[in-house]
């Protein structure tokens, strides 16, 4: 009898580390594979090289929507399909050119971009003379006498002392995406901005930008940090040189595009939702390797792992490829409109989209107490380097879930290189590592794993 | 009275969150300006670009330790001195060759390099059938009657599925260290060895290897990993291919070189040291920027952050460059000599040799007690990415100080991709960002800045 006690007493428990123990080797099988297979980093081979940058509205845009769907519908999911919007179409045009001519020290060349959904100059380009500003309370109190007729040279540098980069990037990101408005309030003719990121070298970063209503559309480009350090020492050897720029870029009637959808089935709930998912478009000056081919390719692998591992989860995972993420979100906001139409029910959701470094860290946007059980797990991934849990959570796709009250996840890698990347001619796959791409994949499907097997609570 | 004693009692907490606080101000000083300031990556550009690979008994290493002198001659430390020792000198010759000839699919190359201390095959080159083993075993059974006269392909690949990859290394290290002697054993001409690197690249990857007394010594070289899985492709297809190498590798006569040393005295106990180090020679192939230029730098940068942000040491302070970690350790097994010999007291000692990634972790090998004292200092290393303490510490240089019975620490880095240029050709300067690296140089500042005030217990 008291043995009998004994048993039933243990038994919980005997279920409990046998489960743990069974997970653990899951978990290692996962990463195994993930390091083990070269599928994915061969899918991003494919998307960078054989597409390349996939801006919405485009024919590479187009291509990586029927690339994807195809490599997802050969992992064998339930299903595949692709949900419609309406896409902006920007397009960049020509190769851009600037110079600067000084009467002191002659003409020089400056590598810039055209920033996302700019105005372009029109083929005769723009000349002007140059106003340097750090922020925009220095423009405001410049004021339209000192700006009027000018190009306005947007030059506060992105402070390198943050440890996460993205907080540098928010700290600057201002000039980018609402300089050229701010600037025209006062009369400015053009804005060149200095690129976001903290790298020293001569690679000018796109990204997007907006113009406010009712207030003159000028063009905008970006130029490189060591480009913005050279204009800033030409104007203060010459304040009257002249700089010229041309873009060509233009907007285009609006398009349709679509998010690619695939589907695990939930063998216990599959009326409940998993989302896991990354942006399938980028900028085009680069390859959208780590922006965010990592993400599409950690997405897809997940899928991949579950299949070849022979994970059935309980409830459905959605693998979903974002479109529109770098202009208008469109793709973000169908998927969350899709879902409110239909009355699904959505259990968390995860995104990919800081790039395709080491994971450090996973943020997890819920209450405190969802939170601490996802702490109870943080032994699974301390052999695999990830110590950090973060609460500022959520991503650009995964954002308009808010409203459906769930957990919202975000995969932290290491942020030290990312901007030296971010929107530029070097985010190539050759700047992506396999293993820690393949860390990324492994950590999403583990987490996913086991948030599906036990829940929140 | 009451309020008095109150006072009393918290007194000493008053002090204990004054100086935490004051630790928190100077760390925060010394990551924001590790961060900020670019003289580290500047050094690093100057010995990867101007320098280059630099083999002990090279131009090359003899210029490296003139430069390394002046460098920290201009940060005025208290002293600078150089520390003579005997090294080997091994010349590597002329660009090594290999082809591959079938009568079955033609002549193919190959990627190689000698393996550093090889015997050279002269310029006539060797000539031999080729047998593929995967380790010793294989070799063992295989016998002299299949091996004799022929060129042992050692072919078994890292492990991808470690997440630390010095364990990927470790389980392959052999191969390269020993192969050649263990396969002479058997009547072998010479020995091509699979690079130790978990990349998928065409790179091939030098380190030092060892003849076993008494046995004949035969050539020995690295093929690529491409190289590897080509070649073991085409054995496949014809078993009777032929393979020719070229290598003019030799021994010279022993030279004198140098450990570069500065030391900043201590305040308070300036007969106690605390030694600091990297190693100043490399490998040739590449640049040695992360093996072990980043090191070096490192090292020098804590000297900058000590003497820039006014930090005086409680202890006395050695930067050490130490000469000659990749071949025969005569810097480090010189440097424990003279402590020995002088009888000087050592406080603790810290090595960084394992790249220029983002730090995620330290290694201490000390006693449990000394251990918990470090892990007191946690809170200060969260906020940059480490969060992980481990035991396993040491390193090649300050390894012969075990014996001093002294802590031994060791900065750990990710190491995805430390392997990948590891002892490769693309072991250079544009494969270390600066931000993982100065991250590196703040966390071993700050370590010590700690340890040197608050000791162990």
């Amino acid at each position: 009898m008291k043995k009998i006690f004994l048993i039933l007493i243990l038994l919980p428990a005997i279920f409990s580390v046998y489960s743990q123990d069974a997970d653990s080797i899951m978990i290692k099988k996962i990463y195994n594979d993930a390091l083990s297979d070269k599928t994915g980093y061969e899918n991003l081979r494919y998307l960078t090289k054989k597409i390349g940058g996939r801006v919405t509205g485009s024919p590479q845009a187009a291509a990586a929507v029927e690339w994807s769907k195809q490599v997802l519908q050969n992992m064998k999911p339930d299903t595949v399909w692709l949900q419609q919007m309406t896409v902006p179409t920007w397009i960049r045009g020509e190769k851009e050119i600037c110079s600067v001519s000084s009467s002191i020290f002659g003409d020089c060349h400056l590598s810039i971009c055209a920033l996302g959904t700019s105005v372009g100059t029109g083929i005769d380009g723009l000349f002007g003379k140059v106003i340097e500003v750090k922020n925009f309370e220095e423009l405001k109190n410049l004021g339209s006498k000192n700006v009027t007729g000018k190009i306005v040279f947007f030059n506060r540098a992105a402070d390198p002392t943050f440890f996460y980069t993205f907080d540098a990037y928010g700290g600057v990101a201002d000039q980018r995406v609402h300089g050229a408005s701010e600037a025209a309030k006062y009369g400015a003719i053009g804005v060149i901005v200095r690129s976001l990121t903290l790298a020293d070298d001569d690679f000018p970063h796109t990204g997007v930008m907006h113009y406010e209503k009712g207030i003159p559309q000028i063009p905008a480009i970006a130029v490189s940090t060591k480009g913005a350090d050279f204009l800033s020492g030409w104007l203060k050897k010459d304040p009257q040189l002249n700089l010229f720029f041309r873009t060509t870029c233009r907007q285009d009637a609006d398009g349709i595009s679509f998010n690619v959808i695939a589907e695990l089935k939930g063998s216990e709930f599959p009326d409940q939702i998993i989302t896991l998912g990354g942006h399938i478009d980028s900028w085009d000056i680069g390859e959208g390797a780590h922006d965010d081919g990592a993400g599409i390719i950690q997405t897809m692998e997940v899928l991949r792992l579950y299949k070849k591992l022979g994970i059935k989860p309980k409830h459905t995972i959605r693998f979903v490829m974002f479109m529109d993420e770098e202009i208008a979100q469109s793709g973000a906001r169908k998927y969350a409109e899709q879902v409110e139409l239909k009355k699904e029910k959505l259990f968390f959701a995860v995104e990919s989209d800081r790039g395709g470094t080491t994971p450090t860290a996973f943020s997890i946007k819920t209450d405190s107490i969802s939170f601490n059980h996802v702490l109870k797990y943080r032994k699974y991934f301390e052999p695999y380097g990830i110590y950090h849990y973060l609460t500022d959570g959520s991503g650009v796709d995964i954002g308009p879930l808010k409203k459906f009250n769930i957990p919202l996840i975000v995969l932290v890698p290491d942020s030290q290189r990312y901007l030296d990347y971010h929107h530029a001619g070097n985010d190539t796959l050759e700047n992506v590592n396999p293993r820690e791409l393949q860390l990324g994949s492994a950590s999403l499907a583990s987490l996913i794993f086991l948030l599906d097997k036990y829940g929140f609570k």
